[in-house]
This record gives C-alpha cells, structure tokens and sequence, in this order.
C-alpha cells in the first residue's frame, strides 16, 4: 500500500515539469493502479495526461478504471475516439468500459464503439450500455467463463484457458445447455480435482442445486442484499428465458454498498450531492445551500408561527424555543432513521404499519416522560416559574411523542410512493418538527399560561 | 430467496404447536441457512429450539452462524456446553465458533473447548479468542489452503483435497516456506492449467509478486480499506516474523463495511446502540434518551443565554430564535458530515487542517453571504421591521460562518484523539452550535437594536 505524502507528490510534480520520465517511472513502479489513481487526483489534468502517457497500456487502463469521475473525464477530454478504443476500452472489462463511456455524449459513444477492433467486445459494450443504470444488467461483465453441460472435462479445461485469459479472477464456472440456459455451476475446486479423469462429462460432475441469479432487469439494491445475505462472491445475471447473460462480482457490490451508505448518510446531513471535502469551494457550496434554504424556510415559517402566538404577552416563553426545535428535532429523526435503516436492511418484515407507529408512539411517550419530568425537576431546582415549567414540561412531552410518531410515518410513507426514505432524516422532516413543535408548545402555552398565571 | 410471510410463519408456528416434525422439516427444505435464521427471528426462543434439534447438524450449524445475537444467545442456553462444542462448534469456521463463544462467560468458554474432539479447531478457536475484537485477528478464519514452495503440483493436489474438504470457497492457494512464512500465491486456475504436468514445482508456477497481507493486530477498517480499494476477496494475516497465520474472506469485511455504515448513520441520527424497529419498546427507549438528554441540557442552557440577553426588552428578537438554531445545526452538521466521510474513505489525504478550516470558513461565508441576503430581501417583503431584519442578517451570516468551521474543527480533533469522529455529526455538535449560534444572535441584537431602534 502506497502512502501518498506531500513529498512524493511533490517529487513527482517536479520530475514531471522537468520531463525526467525515467525518474517518474521508477516512482511509479510496483504501484497498485488504485493507488496510482489515488496519486492522479492529487495532481493536474495536464499531469496526469503526461504521466498516463508514459505507463505501460495494461497498467494505465487499470488506474483510469480507477479513477473518480470528474477526474477520469478531465483526462478522457485529451484523448481522440481512436485512442479511447485502442488505448482504453481493449484493456479493461466490458462492465468498466460501458460505465466509462456512458458518461459521454452519444455521438462520441458511436464514435468510440466504431474504433474497437474486437467486435464482440464491442456488441457486449453496445448491450451493457442498454441496462438502466442502477440495475443488475448495467452492473454486471459479460465476461465469465461457461461450459457445456456436454463437454468433457479435457474439452473444458481447453476452452476455459482460452475464455480465462480476459478474467482476472475465476470465481465459478457456469454450466449452460445448447440454448444458453443456466443449469448450475461447477466449482474450480471440484474440476481440478477430476482433472486427471478427463474424458469425465461436465453433466455427471456439475452441481444443479439452487444456484442464486437475478434478472437483468433487478435493482442494484436487490443485488448486494442477495450477495450480502447469501455470502456469494459472484452473481449471474440472467434474461427473462433464464439465458446466462453476464455476472456480477463482490467487488461492484461492495462499491455499491459504500455509495447507498454514504448517499443516506448524506441525506442525513443535509448535502445534496456526493461531494468530498477535496471538491472546489463552489461545488462544496452548492451541494449544501440547498437544504440550507429549506431551513431558512422553516425558519421564517418558524416566526410566523411566534408571532401570531402573540409573544409579547408572554415574552419568557421565549427562553424554551431552543429546547423545544431542538427535541422535536432529535426525537424525529431518532425515529426516521431506524426506518431507513430497517427498510434498507429488509429486516422490516412482517410488521403492519399501524402496529409500528402504536409501537413509535409508545416509545415518544415513555421518552418524552422521561424528558418532561427530568425538565419539571430541574426547571423548579433552576427556579424557572411553576406555570413557565408546567408548559414546558407538558409541551416537551407532547412534541417528543408527535414527532416520534411523525418520524416514523414520514419514511414509510415515502418509501411506499418509490421515494427514497432516506430523505426523511434530512432537514425535511426536522424543520417540520420544528414548525409543528412550535405550535404544539404555544398552543399548550396559550392554555396553560393563561389559565395559572398572568 | 425465501420470501418470508406472515402466513409462513403462522403455518410454521402451528406445525410446531401439534408438533408435526414432517411437516416443519418440509417447510424448510431446500432453505439457506441465512433464509432459515431470518425465520427465527420472528419465532420465539422455545420454538426455535424445537425446530433447530430438527434440522440436520450441518444445516443447523449454519444457521446459528446466520442469526442476530440476541436471538442466538437465547437459543444456546437451551444447550449445555457439550452439544455446543460437538453439534455447532464441529460444524463452523473457526472464526464464526469463536465470534459465537466469545459472547459468553469465560467458564462455560472453557467448558465448551474442553468438549470440542478435533484439538487443532480447539487450540485454533483459543487462539483466535486471544485477538481484540475488532482487529484483524479477530475477523480472520484459520481455515485455508496453504502449500509448501517445494512441493510439486501432484503432492499440491493430493494436500488441498484433505485442506479443501473444510473449505466452502477456496480463493487462492498460499505459499509458504518451511517456517510458515508467506512466500506469494497461487491461483486456482494457475494450478489448473498446470495439473497436466503434475512433476512441476510449485516455486516456479506460484506468483511471488507483491501480495497484499495485514499484521493481526492491525484494525478491522484498515483491513475493509484494502480489500476494497484493491478488489480483493482474501486477504492473508501474518504476524511479526511473517507467518501465514489466517485470511479473511470478502464476506467478513463486508458485514464491517456494513456495520461501520450503520453505525455512523446512527451516530449521526442521534441513537446510541445499535437497534432495529424490531427490538422491544424499552431497548428503543433506552437507544434515544441519552441524546435526547443531551439535547434538553442544551435547550436549558439556551433558556439561560436568553434570559441574559433580556428578551423582556426586544421580545421579537423571539420570532427568529429557531430560525437561528436551525441553521447553526444544519451548518455544522454538514460540514462535519464531508470531514467524517473523508476520513472514513482516507480521501482527506493531504490537505493540511488550517488549509482545511480556511476552506470551510470561505464556503461557510458563501453559504452565509447567500441565506442572508435572501433572508434580508424576504424578511423586507414580509414586513418585519427593518432593523430586526438587519440583525437577523448579520447574526445569520456569522452563525452560518461560525458553524462550518466548528463542524469541521471537531471532528478533526476527536480523530486526532482517536475517537470516533462520527460523534460530531451527531446532537453534541448540534447542540454545541444552537447555544453558540443564540450567542451570536443576541449578542448582534443587543449592539444593532440599541444602535438602530429603541
């Protein structure tokens, strides 16, 4: 693992304006491509180009796979069709490649895809780029190795040399009949140790048992939750006629995995697109202005509310508002968040939605009872006025178990309209709670307080 | 892909109540393992004990490997330590038995091993129990191929067929010289192609170069780092001197990248443990009160920077209070979002921290720029009184500015402390930046109202 300092980058950059090439390959040698890649975010476009210039093909297609997309794209810009197909697309796996150009117009496309000699590779690229993205067809390399059912043993073993050379890694081979059927899978393991019998047929020593696939036409969702729970390194991919059109590895899971988390997680926090802390001051900004708006939003609404309440009659209940946004806040997103989670872990089952939300509101009220005695106890010790830590006490309790509920609900709600839940743990639904909570706290005010004091 | 109904179960719950074994044992024919656990988390703990002596051993070992710890643990105090050694701990990964063992008091730990027949699997599960949880001596299996460099392909052969026979999956064949220290690998399909010329030596087939290994003591992310950033799907763990001592598989570090998520979502949303919507209505109770008490220390000491502040005499500075802790807490939670997620996935390379929080202040004032004008322009329209709107302002610009710097100062902190830095997305932070921000607030108000009107 290559530990990227400021001195090798700086090092680097220096070789690269005094053209010592030798010196820039010795710096890159045995470097993994990812971490090559890691390097190249660290520098200029025009850089990067000289430096990928100078690595030898197979390496270079294995660090622009690598690459993130903004930086992949500033590179590409300086290549022609004709390098991008040669230089490129001839070197890396179908799935990467049509992930890769699908970024482009659809006129560079054509032009692409006319300059790569190997027309299978070509057709396979012209086919993955059909699968809408964020399915298992746009995820899957039509790379893998299958087998006849007919074959023997010896036959297979020739044809899998030939079919290996473009895989890295063989996880399974699939068995498939005449038609391209899947019937199962015959495991490495399994066939090295017939390989001495060799005239043995693939039939007699494939397992047909339950083998998982999924649909081309399958959520990518769908996909890591069957590889997670079922422990699978790789997934084939069939058509409707159960045809073996592809397969999915862990490896594209596992980024898939990384990106639904972060993407909640940022819906979490209020960012609206997949921004990193290395991005430029105005892609940072624009990626939270946004919810910040909605804030503000609830904000004004937030006075408006204050306002009708009439607070200058009752100018200490001012003193409580922080307390009260603040846990309507907590309290529903605390609820909204083991939701999203139950929803995208599937453990969500069997529930009915009623017996959830009568559960959600017995947690608000035994939370907010919790909150609203600790709050009358310290209110009276803090000597806040009987009637201000009555409200307060018995709003607290109300806000807590209102917006629990409504936390719950809010995201159920969504996921059952297609919307992603996670947008319910954002800013939404607090600012709402705020809002919501502010009437509930001046409603009970407006009762309470002119019953016991002024 | 078993889809688990209420009616399933209800059928299921039935057949265990009249006791008809056929008819549960045909319910759960040709089930995963991983399908079966998720049946018993909705079944009670005497029922699961009931149908678990009905599957056979291997099947049942599986799907003790499967379930969540609650419902494992509750099941296992139905066995004595015996049947737990001879009927479970037989049939699992030395890993999965001692994650499972680990759970328990280290008497019945003795107990059990004590019972355990295969002495190699017993002082393998000793010696795994001795890793700290969460390193990666911990998630590693001692289960694997490993081969002597001397060895020719036929004696390789004949050895892997006695290692395989343990091994659901076997990824690659580590290589080894006579004291156990890893050489390189060799890969299935190396072996394969060379299985004709069975006299070859193993020293001149198998791959020397660079092999990506982890100490045991090193952490469990840094282990889920490499695997995915270098799309491995093992990864052997050595010790000090170099010995081949385990690997881990794609499987185990994708329930860490996994857990991790959750865990920061969690953190972020304010929950201390790690809960489900299924848990009991206390176990969710006592998962939010800390936050939520958290939060109520924080409203109180807002009710405290109010009262200072003398709300008696500007009583609509009131209007703008949520408005003011929305947007601190929605600021500083999305700058520390990106700081916590870049050092998750190591892009915060090289930037130094003041370079960093010179960045944050620069967005903070953009963002802050933008809300306050627009704030400004609408708070005109919406008749509130001029100079409320320009305290509103200004106070918003700096809270916005304040905040961002904050969220990104202290997570950076924790980490530098080592501790988890998620914990600055979660109410601390939220909270830290409602009371900072009401500060602020009040403190423009007091030197722009007196100044401007009264």
């Amino acid at each position: 693992m290559l530990e990227i300092t400021r001195d090798y980058i700086q090092n680097l950059q220096e070789d690269i304006a005094l053209g010592k090439d030798s010196a820039i390959i010795a710096l890159l040698t045995d470097v993994h491509p990812a971490d090559i890649a890691d390097v190249f975010e660290e520098l200029r476009a025009e850089e990067n180009a000289y430096v990928y210039k100078l690595l030898d093909r197979e390496l270079a297609a294995g660090v622009i796979v690598e690459l993130d997309e903004d930086v992949r794209e500033r590179l590409l810009q300086s290549f022609t069709s004709k390098e991008i197909a040669e230089e490129v697309i001839e070197h890396i796996d179908s799935d990467d490649a049509s992930d890769m150009i699908s970024e482009l117009s659809d006129e560079k496309i054509e032009e692409i895809i006319s300059h790569i000699e190997d027309e299978e590779k070509a057709s396979d690229i012209i086919d993955l780029l059909n699968y809408r993205e964020g399915t298992a067809g746009a995820l899957m390399a039509k790379e893998l190795i299958r087998v006849n059912e007919k074959w023997t043993v010896a036959h297979c073993i020739r044809e899998m040399r030939k079919q290996a050379e473009e895989l890295d890694n063989v996880y399974t081979i699939y068995v498939v009949d005449d038609k391209d059927v899947l019937l199962g899978r015959l495991s490495l393991k399994r066939l090295l140790f017939s390989a001495s019998t060799t005239r043995t047929i693939i039939k007699d020593i494939y397992d047909p048992q339950t083998i998982y696939t999924v649909l081309a036409s399958e959520t990518e969702e769908k996909v890591a939750n069957i590889m997670e729970k079922y422990d699978l390194v790789a997934l084939p991919v069939l058509n409707e006629s159960g045809q073996l059109l592809g397969r999915i590895t862990i490896d594209d899971v596992v980024d898939v995995i990384m990106e639904e988390a972060e993407r909640d997680y940022q819906m979490a926090s209020g960012i609206s697109e997949d921004v990193e802390a290395s991005d430029s001051i105005w892609t940072l900004t624009r990626a939270r202005i946004p919810w910040l708006l909605i804030g503000m939003a609830g904000g004004i609404a937030s006075a408006y509310v204050i306002g009708i309440f009439d607070i200058e009659k009752h100018p200490e209940m001012a003193l409580f508002i922080p307390l009260i946004t603040a846990m309507a806040g907590n309290a529903g997103v605390q609820s909204a968040a083991i939701v999203v989670q139950g929803l995208a872990n599937n453990s969500l089952r069997m529930e009915a939605i009623t017996r959830k939300l009568l559960k959600e509101l017995a947690v608000g009220l035994f939370n907010g009872l919790i909150c609203s005695s600790i709050l009358l106890l310290s209110s009276v010790v803090l000597h806040f006025s009987l009637d201000l830590s009555i409200t307060v006490s018995v709003a607290l309790l109300s806000v807590i178990t209102f917006a629990a509920v409504f936390g719950t609900f809010v995201p159920l709600v969504l996921n059952r309209y297609k919307i992603d839940p996670a947008l319910a743990t954002g800013p939404f639904v607090t600012t709402a709670n705020d809002i919501i909570g502010l009437m509930i706290y001046f409603m009970v005010g407006n009762m309470l307080m002119t019953a016991v004091g002024a």
